[in-house]
C-alpha cells in the first residue's frame, strides 16, 4: 500500500500539498459516498490519541459521557428559531425505513414512509435539551455536565479530508446551569481546555476570543473560539464554546425550582471540537517531505531501522533493535522495522512521510562500534551516539521537538500578524500569498463585516480575550471605536 | 433524579423487572425517536469500560482501528445477493439533503433529492470491502486486519433497551486473508476473544459454537456465536464471528496476486459485539433489589458511606472516609458519598440499586472503635472489621465476588440444561417458566428447524464446538443422525 507518489511543494500549490501529505502518510482517503472520508489506521491512531487526551480532560473537569440518538425529529430542529435557520439547510433527511425488491432491483418501499422525517444530527442541542427538560426539576439537579463522542452529518458543498467533510467525528459538551455566570464560567473553562489541548499536545498556538454576532453559533447568546494560523497564512477555527443563554431552555421548557421554590429557566452551554483539528495539526507542522507530528500526539514516537547487508547478521541485528525498543518503551509506542522486502531508502522515506518524530538507524558499522544514528524528523538533525546514551538523548529530543514545533508555529504566526487600519492597505494584504492575521478596528456592525468579506474574502475571526481596547476608526466605515478584531481568510 | 420506583420481582414479570432495573440504576431511557435509547452517564460508564477492555484485546490480536462512512450507497447493499435480502428490509434511508421553510413550517425540499439513496449502515461489509478492493493487490498486503467502533441502525419493530434498539453501538471487525484456513483461524480467534470478554470480565458463562445455516449471517459461509443463558432460561446471542468465505470478495472484486503472480480472491471474516451485551450483563446477574455488576466491569468498585448524626463530627468523618478512599484507589474508582440531603437509608438503597460491588459504612460508633462495616452487593454479606484490614479484605472480596457471580450463573445454566430427544417432552419443556437450553439431535434440515420454531418458539442456538457426536434420531423427523444442537427460546 506504500505510495511512491511525490509531494507537491507548499510553495507551488498549498492545497494540493495538503492532500498529498494525507495520501503519502496514509491517513485517510475519499470514499464513494460524496464528501465522506475513510479514516485509515494511521489517521485513526492519531484521532484516538487526541480523543483519549481530551476525554481525560473533559472527565477531570467533572463531565460525564452519554450517548444520544443519531436521529433528530424534524419538529425538534424547528423549536429554536435561529437554530433551525443555521442548520436546516445542510442536513441528511431520513424519509423511509424499508427497501424492497422490484423487477430484479432494490428500490425504496413507498409504503414505508415515515410520518415525521428524521434528521441525521448536525449537532445535538435539541434532542439533548429535550432530555434536560425531563432530567432537571430542582436546583439540586444542577449543574448537568455531559459530553458525547459522536458522528455528525452536515451536507457540505465543498469538502476536504478532515477540514470539512459531510460526516465527521467530534465531541459535543452540553451543560445546564442555574445562572448566567455559571454558564459563562463553564464556556470559558472548556475553551481553556481546548487551548491547552491545541497548544500543549498539538503544539499549535491558538488565539482564544469571542466571535462576532454574525459568526456565532445558531441559537447562542455568544460564541467563543480558538483560532490557529496555518502555513498559508489562513485561519482555522479549531474549537468553539458557546453560552446558549436561555434561548434553548425557553424553547424546550427546561426549568428548575430554585431554593425558594420559584421556577427558573436554566442557562446552557455547548462546546465541541472535531476531526477538523487533525486537519489543523497536519497543516500546522508538516513540510514538503510529508507529515510532521508533535511527539505527544504521535502514535509511534520512535522507529528503529536495523540495516544488514550480511544475511547472517540479520538475527543479531533484530535482537539488538528489539532490545533497544524495550529500553524506550516507557516513552510510548516504539516500532522496529523488520521488513526485508523494502530497501533502506524506502524505509527511511516511509517513516519520514509518516512524521515519526525520531528515527534510529543501526547499520553493521554502528553495531560493531556499539553506536546508533538518531534522526529528528522536524529539523533533519543527525546525531551519532553511543548506544548507552540512547534513552536519555531520545527522552530529551522528544521534549525539545515538542517545544520547537510550538515555537516555530508561534514565530510564524507572529511574523504574519499585522496591525492595519487603512482599508486600501488591508485589501492589499489580503491579496498577498501569505495574508496572515490582521488586527484592525471594527465598529461592530454586521454590514461592515459583510462588505469586508465580500470585497476581500477576509472574515472576522475573534476578539482576543487579552486584547486591550485602543481608540481608532473602523476599517470600513471610519466610525470611531476602541474595539479591534482579527480579520483573516479562513478555512 | 433518584427514582423511588419499586422494582417488579423477577418471578412476577421478568420483562418488567429488566426494564425496572434499567430505570432504577439510571442506565438508559427511551428517547422520543422510535426505538432509540438515550444511554445515561452510568450506563455509558459501563459501556466505556467494556469498550476499553475489548479494544485492548482487539489491538493485542493485531487489529487496527479505522472509521468508515455512516452512509452506504443503495447499490452497494445489492452487490452480494443474500446480504441484501438479510439487511434491506430494515434500514433507514436518506433520500434528501435539505430542508426549507414553507408557510412558517420546515419541510423537505423536493429539489434536494439524492440521485442515489443512501442507507444508514446496518453493518459495513459492503463499504469496507469496496475499500479492500483498492487496498489489496499483492499477497504482501495480507492479512488486512481492521476494526471499527460505530453506531448502527436497523429498523426493528419491537425494541428493548440494550437488547434490541433501532440504533445501537458496536464494534465490527473486518479482515481479509490469503486462504480459507487463515480466515477460519481468524474467525475462531475472535470468537475466543469474545468468550474471554464475556466470561472473565462480565462473569457471564457462554457456549461457543457454530450456527445452523438458517441462523447464519446474510452472506457468510458460516457463522459462529457465543450463547448465554439469562435468568428466565432464555438464550442471548452475545457475539458473532463469521467466515465470509469468498462471497463478498467475488461481489466486490477483492483479489490479490499470490507469490506466483496468479490472481486469487481473498477470504474474509467479520465479527461484532454490541451494546446488546450490556443487556445480557444486566439480565445475567441482577436481582430483585436492582443491578448487580461484576467488579471488573463496574465503573465504581467501592462506595464509602460516612454516617454522622452530630454535625460537629462531619469534618472528621469525611476526612476519614476520603483517606480510606485513597488507600483503595489502586482497585479502580472508589466513591465517597458526601451528600447531606439524603438519609442514610436512601444512600444505601441507591448504591444497592446501582450494583456497586462493595459498600463501606462508617458510623460514629465505628469511627470511635476504628472499625468499618463492609457489605457485599451480590450476597448481602455484612462484615465488621478493623480499619487496618480494609484494603486486604476488599481486595479479596472483589476477586471472590467476580468468581462467585460466574459460578452462580454457570450453576444456573447447568441446572437449566436438558438433554431431550422426545418431541412431546421437548414441547412441554419449552412451555415451562424456565425453558432453558435443550441439547437434542437434529437432522440438519431447515424444514425441521422451522417447524420446531413455529410450534415451540424455540430456535437452534449453536452446535457447541466441544460437543461430541452421538448416534440418535432427529427430534422432529426422527431421521438417524449423530449431530446435536442446542435449542432454546431466545432474545
Amino acid at each position: 500500500m506504500s505510495s511512491k507518489k511525490k509531494i507537491t511543494p507548499r510553495s507551488e500549490d498549498y492545497s494540493q500539498w495538503y492532500q498529498d501529505v494525507i495520501d503519502v502518510a496514509d491517513l485517510a482517503e475519499n470514499s464513494p459516498v460524496r464528501g465522506c472520508m475513510v479514516i485509515k489506521p494511521y489517521g485513526m491512531a492519531i484521532w484516538e490519541n487526541f480523543r483519549d487526551i481530551l476525554d481525560r480532560m473533559i472527565k477531570e473537569t467533572g463531565h460525564q459521557n452519554v450517548y444520544f440518538p443519531l436521529f433528530i425529529p424534524k419538529s425538534f430542529l424547528s423549536k429554536e428559531a435561529s437554530h433551525v435557520e443555521g442548520f436546516a439547510k445542510e442536513c441528511a433527511i431520513v424519509t423511509h425505513y424499508r427497501l424492497k425488491a422490484e423487477g430484479g432491483k432494490v428500490v425504496v418501499d413507498p409504503e414505508a414512509k415515515l410520518a415525521e422525517e428524521l434528521i441525521v444530527r448536525p449537532t445535538s442541542e435539541t434532542i439533548i435539551h429535550d432530555a434536560f427538560a425531563r432530567w432537571i426539576s430542582s436546583w439540586r439537579d444542577l449543574p448537568v455536565l455531559i459530553n458525547q463522542w459522536a458522528n455528525i452529518v452536515r451536507w457540505e458543498m465543498r469538502t476536504r479530508p478532515f477540514l470539512r467533510t459531510t460526516e465527521f467525528l467530534w465531541q459535543e459538551g452540553h451543560t445546564a446551569h442555574a445562572t448566567f455566570e455559571d454558564a459563562e464560567e463553564e464556556m470559558n473553562k472548556m475553551l481553556k481546555v481546548y487551548q491547552v489541548l491545541a497548544e500543549d499536545y498539538l503544539a499549535m498556538p491558538v488565539i482564544p476570543g469571542r466571535k462576532s454576532d454574525a459568526e456565532r453559533f445558531a441559537g447562542a447568546l455568544h460564541t467563543t473560539s480558538i483560532e490557529a494560523m496555518m502555513q498559508d497564512g489562513k485561519a482555522l477555527q479549531a474549537g468553539t464554546s458557546h453560552n446558549l443563554g436561555q434561548n434553548f431552555s425557553k424553547a424546550f421548557e427546561v426549568q428548575y425550582a430554585d431554593k425558594e421554590g420559584k421556577l427558573q429557566y436554566v442557562w446552557m452551554t455547548s462546546w465541541g471540537v472535531s476531526t477538523r483539528m487533525i486537519g489543523g495539526l497536519i497543516m500546522c507542522h508538516s513540510d514538503d517531505k510529508g507529515l510532521v507530528l508533535p511527539p505527544k500526539i504521535a502514535p509511534i514516537k520512535v522507529v528503529i531501522v536495523p540495516i544488514w547487508k550480511d544475511e547472517a547478521k540479520r538475527g543479531e541485528m533484530l535482537e539488538h533493535a528489539r532490545n533497544l525498543a524495550r529500553q524506550l518503551s516507557h516513552l510510548g509506542a516504539v516500532k522496529v522495522d523488520e521488513r526485508d522486502y523494502l530497501t533502506v531508502g524506502e524505509k527511511f522515506y516511509e517513516w519520514e512521510k509518516k512524521g515519526i518524530p525520531v528515527r534510529v538507524e543501526i547499520g553493521e558499522r554502528e553495531l560493531a562500534k556499539d553506536e546508533v544514528v538518531v534522526v529528528r524528523r522536524d529539523n533533519g538533525e543527525k546525531t551519532n551516539l553511543a548506544t548507552t546514551k540512547l534513552v536519555t538523548v531520545i527522552e530529551k529530543m522528544l521534549v525539545d521537538m515538542q517545544k520547537a514545533l510550538f515555537e516555530k508555529a508561534l514565530a510564524f504566526r507572529e511574523a504574519n500578524t499585522h496591525h492595519i487600519d487603512d482599508y486600501t492597505k488591508f485589501k492589499k494584504q489580503m491579496e498577498e500569498p501569505l495574508p496572515g492575521f490582521v488586527y484592525a478596528h471594527w465598529c461592530g456592525s454586521a454590514a461592515c463585516e459583510e462588505q469586508i468579506k465580500e470585497e476581500t474574502k477576509a472574515t472576522t475571526r475573534c476578539i482576543p480575550f487579552d486584547l486591550e481596547k485602543k481608540p481608532g476608526h473602523c476599517l470600513k466605515c471610519g466610525k470611531a471605536t476602541d474595539q479591534r478584531i482579527i480579520f483573516a481568510k479562513a478555512y
